[in-house]
């Protein structure tokens, strides 16, 4: 990557005259002197955008839209209280995510619960906490929430996942809405008809919809429209046999981001275009009203806010083979190479006018050989206390961070105006073993 | 897996009149119902065998051996005074490890600090306490190690990382001693002939011998004769060209264990012939006087140790399909199977002698299709409420948890004798949210 291409990296990357990487108004390495490296930034304005990107091209299409952000892609309280102020729901899948929205005073009715195995205590702790909508996931779950609500003595408003049998075309591990999954009640083995029979009949639940997510991410079209023709056709058999109203729809997520320069995704509205268009096509009054539409994007929301800051340490060139580059993270703080063969860029922060580059791989610190974080990016010279960029590092990676090799897990901050503000302190090596008892 | 095979798991693995699975005197049924799942019992009796037995097999046949356990597989203060009392030394990798030795007291004369990209401030740390050896991985280190012992004004113990260009076939993201590898200095290219120069001529370095860590889990047997033998006649040039004395030598780790049925690992007692035959074989005095021999294993000495248990939630059978039993744990304790295709046994620990049985696979409960921690297991029919079992738990689960999908690290109890003493809590939603600043 020569340039910076602001499909990748935050709308507010530009170069100042020291040549140094700028976001959000804030010197990339200056960034990391004053918090030190590793360092995940988010940049506050293209946060706000995508946002506003994914409300607008769904609201000006169907009205009756509402986005949800999947937290699986990353969450905490000052990112969920930015959420709530543009509008946004919260799609979470655990009580510990639902306990970030509580600590962020999110409105709970703005909130969907999913999840393949969500405990009792968890289950309790939504309905007690009055999150809007429950997304069952399977038999069992029917009779653990009617159980859970009864006790309570409040009816939960739940939808349904469905499992449409569609193949997104993605890496198996992310793979959701095929027949073999563990995600969704199958349509087409008859299971999904007897989990709306006994939502139906369960004395406090409120059958308010349906729900299935693909996978992700996905960059072809077909499989949403396909999948939503699956699932209205069941939606509108379900509401002729049993009287099942649909009064919402959710799609569910899966929505791409460019992580290099040769795999562009499609547009969010080309995403927008696509589903409404299926829905219209499929939901038709007075066979089956259209519903309103729920989007869950997560990684398309945070993904390319996001930078994730390193300082170079070692470089070992091994003549006619390699040259590695070791920087001060790795996959402690970004397992998604390691685990997805997940590709990124990467630059120079504080040398980016250099034209004198060469190909390398990026190592990280952690004790394995798969802990790569780029393998084979052309970058300027680097040398020790050198800092790389590492863009769209906002989904996927915090949320999946381990303290492997007893690394503490980066703090964050978030910038806008010039203005950083630390939203994550670093953890200490107290906090690692704050739990240990000797 | 129909009974207990105890060369998975633990040693005291036993069945009781109410066909629960004991682990070191305890009910595991118990033992889950009292600390919560999913929990990750450690049995002592194990631990303690598997130190004795790796320090037995290496002293009978060379006398002048010191086991040292790698950290990496997962340590915490409790476990670090465990192999202080059994007379290990440790291998950390980074400022958080040792740390952690610091709060277990451990004597820092028996630590050896690994790593390929040790930062400054660890180097400092590691030289300020007086750890026994800082492990050279690279040129650049030897500058700053030289740098860092200095301005303490006292010489550092060192052994140079090298790569002897071997394949000990396993796993690629676990694949070090091979020509291309960030880890160690490459013999063939010349460069680890350069860096014995320049830590022999360093101010503040004292050049103790000589490293190599091959991979893990290691099989064959070849790998290590190969690379000893390749090791050793760089050893013998060094000291004849540049008068190196090679003092210790340190073969790494890479011991195997048994996590199926199908793929038993070598004994203990094969590694100890193997390479203590290499050595000596290709270290003779006067040429090259035998050093002390210095061995690392990680997984080898917790691995068969550790069981984690589950209790079983949402089933899921798709007919003709798959049947998923849902746990209450998975990628976010043990991503292994995720990022390595790992393979493990599972048991229904709540009724061990029922005959019968089903194919299943063990999904967890976290939001993507590859947390699977098991396919295609046979386990008496489980419902919700059950105690699943995952021995071979004890290497690599805990040390690369995550929080994922804001998930609680789960907590860690140590049994002997029928007693069990919590050792790490579990964490609390509010220990995920102690660095988040709103």
């Amino acid at each position: 990557m020569l340039g910076i291409d602001t499909n990748i990296f935050p709308h507010t990357a530009e170069v100042n005259e020291a040549n140094h990487l700028v976001i959000g108004g804030c010197d990339a390495v200056e960034l990391a002197q004053r918090f030190g490296t590793p360092l995940y930034v988010f940049d506050e304005i293209t946060l706000r955008r995508k946002c506003r990107e994914f409300v607008q091209e769904f609201v000006q299409r169907y009205p009756d839209s509402q986005v949800v952000y999947a937290c699986k892609a990353y969450i905490n309280p000052a990112l969920a209280r930015l959420f709530n102020q543009e509008g946004l729901g919260l799609d979470v899948v655990s009580g510990g995510e639902l306990a970030t929205a509580q600590k962020a005073t999110f409105p709970m009715d703005k909130i969907y619960f999913h999840g393949n195995n969500k405990g009792r205590d968890e289950l309790e702790m939504a309905v007690r906490l009055g999150v809007g909508r429950v997304v069952i996931d399977n038999l069992d779950e029917i009779e653990l929430l009617n159980d859970v609500a009864k006790a309570s003595g409040k009816a939960q408003a739940v939808l349904l996942r469905v499992s449409p049998g569609v193949d997104p075309h993605t890496h198996g591990h992310t793979t959701t809405g095929i027949l073999d999954s563990k995600f969704g009640i199958p349509i087409q083995t008859g299971q999904a008809e007897e989990a709306v029979i006994q939502v139906m009949h369960a004395s406090h639940l409120d059958p308010v919809g349906l729900h299935f997510h693909l996978g992700s991410p996905i960059f072809q079209m077909e499989p949403y429209q396909e999948a939503i023709e699956v699932t209205m056709a069941f939606a509108a058999a379900m509401r002729e046999r049993h009287g099942l109203e649909i009064r919402e729809f959710s799609p569910g997520g899966g929505f791409a981001i460019q992580y290099t320069e040769d795999k562009p995704p499609p547009r969010v509205a080309q995403y927008a275009d696509t589903i409404v268009s299926a829905l219209h096509e499929n939901c038709k009054a007075p066979t089956l009203p259209p519903p309103k539409l729920i989007l869950e994007p997560g990684r398309a929301i945070v993904g390319q806010a996001g930078v994730a800051l390193y300082t170079v340490g070692a470089i070992k060139e091994i003549p006619g083979v390699r040259k590695y580059v070791s920087v001060d993270g790795g996959m402690g703080d970004n397992i998604r190479p390691a685990i997805y063969g997940a590709k990124y860029e990467a630059i120079l922060a504080n040398r980016m006018g250099d034209k004198n580059r060469e190909r390398v791989t990026i190592a990280g610190k952690f004790c394995e050989s798969g802990d790569i974080l780029v393998e084979d990016v052309e970058i300027p010279h680097a040398g020790p206390g050198d800092t790389i960029a590492i863009p769209a590092s906002g989904a996927d990676c915090l949320s999946l961070a381990s303290n492997y090799n007893a690394a503490p897990k980066p703090p964050i901050v978030l910038i806008k105006d010039g203005g950083a503000q630390l939203i994550r302190r670093r953890e200490t090596f107290e906090d690692l073993m704050r739990c240990d008892l000797i």
